[in-house]
């Protein structure tokens, strides 16, 4: 009571908004929790990723962190989403200030493919690949993937610069971030950056050709 | 000695063909161990496969399996080249076979695909997810995945009919493979027939319309 009555002192607000040091401190515990969880996956993998392990890395004591997240499927979920979430942030911040000079739908493919070839994707890669064969991690994963999959969609319009109203362009995107995941999948065991520039000059030209002519009638 | 000289006696041979026999037995259950290898794989992932859960699956001792592969890299390394050899041989009996009355870029995207979204893609996708968190299993997976990469790559040249010697249809194909691939990694937690259906009717339409033109020159 005394902690809400300065709040209300400090400024001049009638919430109790004392308690939001102690959301911040927790807030700041998840976060670090969710940044943890997705290296940890990344570098070694879905068995060796659980809830003690990532909490020991964070310099999380165990049970706070079974307090954020009871099971091994919530931490990894929401650790997705949220870096998902982050990168996706970055990547619009991107969308509104195209560098001059250089060949638009070269530059998003660019960008695109940064969404399949990071820390991230390694660490999804790793929990997609759990819930093909656990029912209860699946339940989990496959609506995350899915919104996910819509954000990567909006997200590569914007980037592409096309008419999303247009059917055959829709598809054309779809199967660019088709093949985003395949590079992206090729790149897990080797470096695949320089094969991977020739695969997307190619897409690039082909991409420009195929969007400027009109939509194929049926 | 005896079973020796009753080979000579039976076929007329100077080889010691009586091996023959234990050879057949041998082989038969390293083949019946490569394929439970790559069921167990896509069903259970990799934690849950092991030399001796493959063993039981094969209905072979655990002794005998270890004297075949002697660690689980062996093993499952062994497994992918099999079954890979085995599908890639299938496919290549249907390249001589073409079906009449087909769109043949369509129908071969289908049989490229079809590569990317069965049990052996999934049993896989479980080695190479491992293999990116373990430098060991990298070793003996990545020669492999290189293999099999540059059959995919041959069988999908003749599958389209496409001129090889043209730098810019190598890209071509080689971005055929990388969206198959990407294909496959959506497919892996839900059904994505019919959204792949709609993705491969435009790229069979996108190929034929860039495998038409010149190369584009720098």
């Amino acid at each position: 009571m005394l902690f809400y009555l300065e709040a209300i002192w400090q400024d001049g607000s009638v919430y109790p908004t004392v308690s939001e040091p102690k959301q911040d401190r927790s807030r700041a515990t998840r976060d670090r929790l969710l940044e943890a969880a997705v290296a940890s996956l990344a570098e070694s993998g879905w068995a060796r990723t659980t809830v003690a392990t990532v909490a020991a890395r964070a310099g999380v004591s165990r049970g706070a962190a079974q307090h954020h997240f009871p099971t091994r499927g919530d931490l990894v979920t929401a650790a997705i989403r949220y870096m998902s979430e982050v990168r996706l942030g970055e990547l619009r911040g991107t969308v509104v200030a195209p560098p001059a000079g250089s060949n638009r739908t070269r530059w998003a493919l660019d960008q695109i493919v940064g969404l399949y070839t990071g820390t991230l994707f390694s660490a999804a890669l790793h929990v997609w690949t759990e819930a093909a064969v656990d029912a209860e991690l699946r339940a989990q994963v496959v609506p995350l993937e899915r919104a996910l999959a819509r954000e990567a969609y909006r997200l590569a319009v914007a980037l592409l610069e096309v008419d999303a109203g247009d059917p055959h362009v829709r598809t054309v995107v779809a199967g660019t971030l088709d093949l985003a995941r395949g590079l992206g999948l090729a790149n897990v065991l080797s470096d695949d950056t320089r094969r991977r520039s020739r695969i997307l000059d190619a897409w690039a030209d082909q991409l420009d050709l195929v969007l400027a002519r009109p939509t194929p009638k049926p």
